[in-house]
């Protein structure tokens, strides 16, 4: 059984999701969102950003960490400030000493609704099903445990194709 | 006296630059680069760069720091990239305690050449007159004392603001 935190970092808004997956089985822990005050300095924001998500490692103790890749558009201003956010949620997970896999958007959709062409709306209903008792207050929620449920996926077949290795 | 910290912040080199302010008199501390192994993950080269800056807000406990405005260019994903850099930069001091200030290109170029159209060798030639002892080995180490004596020289000027607005 292994404990996974999905990650999906924003300066305003970061969405966290923790889940347990043993096999192919997932089990929902904990998910919610970490906000920080838009009329703070940018760097007590990202202070706050910090302490929250140091706060989340100690307290579910993640053993693996995902984030999804980011998609990233042509404002170079908003670019950046996605940026610091994401350098921060990056930080974190290499402070505990866990490994963070990153997966992109149609990876992420693939694993969860079955089809990369899949609306944000599938992707938030499919996470229900899946997890039954999140919490999923805000759409950051359902998209960091969204990314959670693909780091599972992909990591049971990485063991699977491990224990076909090792039979072989 | 003031200690102030400058820092120009990269993924692979981040330039620091330690000086002394009182009145219009500056000293040098130290300065020099913190680098991060382009072959190690995003996340691990961020935990090198947050633990470096961690050490030197120990080593010289800095009471303010100023970090140049940076330039965003089109390239989407370097952008990103310095975002992440620039993000654990600016989380540093907020971590410490202290606040940031920020100045753009032609106010720091400024405040030590006298004309914001100042060559980047101009300025490198004259943060070395006007701090005797810096090493520079590098020009990121260059551009953050220069950062650094330009937060000087605006707090100078707001001191003195400050004094006449108290005799008046």
């Amino acid at each position: 059984m292994t404990r996974i935190i999905g990650i999906d970092p924003g300066l305003r808004f970061t969405g966290w999701g923790v889940l347990e997956s043993s096999g192919n089985h997932l089990r929902h822990v904990a998910d919610g969102v970490l906000a920080t005050d838009s009329t703070d300095s940018v760097p007590d924001r990202l202070r706050a950003l910090h302490d929250g998500l140091q706060a989340l490692f100690v307290r579910f103790a993640p053993r693996e960490a995902a984030v999804e890749e980011t998609y990233v558009n042509r404002n170079g201003a908003a670019t950046l400030k996605l940026g610091y956010a994401r350098g921060v949620a990056l930080l974190a997970p290499a402070l505990a000493g866990i490994v963070v896999a990153e997966y992109g958007a149609m990876a992420v959709k693939r694993a969860v609704v079955g089809t990369g062409a899949a609306s944000k709306e599938q992707v938030a209903m499919m996470v229900g099903r899946l997890l039954p008792g999140a919490m999923l207050r805000r759409a950051d929620a359902s998209d960091a445990l969204a990314v959670a449920i693909c780091h599972a996926h992909h990591r049971a077949s990485l063991l699977r194709v491990a224990a076909g290795a090792r039979m072989a």
